[in-house]
């Protein structure tokens, strides 16, 4: 059964925010060579999720894991995703789908971010 | 000279958001004992940043770096927080205030978060 990544991020208005995403895509990318890597937001930018697994459903993926590059769980996570989870798993019943927790809540993303925030004033 | 780091990040409705941003300022902290390290925020989460900045002047500190806990350079840190640095600038002109670039576009919490993409699947 193929497999997907679909890395979930906000969306802003400014075309310059998405860079460390894309950057992150082409990273993972590179190290799933097996794996089809995606990149969707939840607003404000395109792709969306939605339009994002239905495309991959219509390709044959039948496996897809949704990693949120979110710092904090809040209301995006809490409350957005699980409805569109939901939304996605009664679209396509025989696709499996799973959610993994906020990039920001891994110790080791953590530990990254307090190496800079003490390079930051040393 | 007393410095300060204040970790600046957006803000949510939940708190239960803010949990890896106080993960992360107390980490920060323990690897800066002679430093003041504070955690501000953009909107919907107090204290805010300029609040967080002039009490940080009135305890005597001369020498503040902002560290934007964002992933992604949209409006925010484009043009808020640009904003919010040239008043407390004027506010405080005794100030040195240095804004460091935002914490996901370091290479190394960018590599954390490939890493914790690519655990999810495997």
């Amino acid at each position: 059964m193929t497999r997907a990544l679909v890395l979930f991020a906000h969306g802003a208005r400014a075309a310059s925010w998405a860079a460390p995403f894309e950057r992150l895509r082409d990273l993972t990318a590179a190290r799933l060579p097996g794996c089809t890597v995606r990149l969707a937001f939840l607003e404000l930018m395109e792709p969306r999720l939605p339009e994002t697994v239905s495309q991959l459903v219509a390709d044959g993926v039948g496996d897809v894991t949704i990693v949120p590059v979110f710092l904090g769980q809040g209301g995006h996570l809490l409350r957005d995703l699980p409805l569109l989870a939901d939304g996605l798993r009664t679209a396509h019943p025989g696709l499996r789908l799973n959610v993994a927790g906020a990039v920001g809540e891994d110790p080791d993303v953590l530990d990254a971010m307090t190496n800079y925030c003490v390079r930051s004033i040393l």
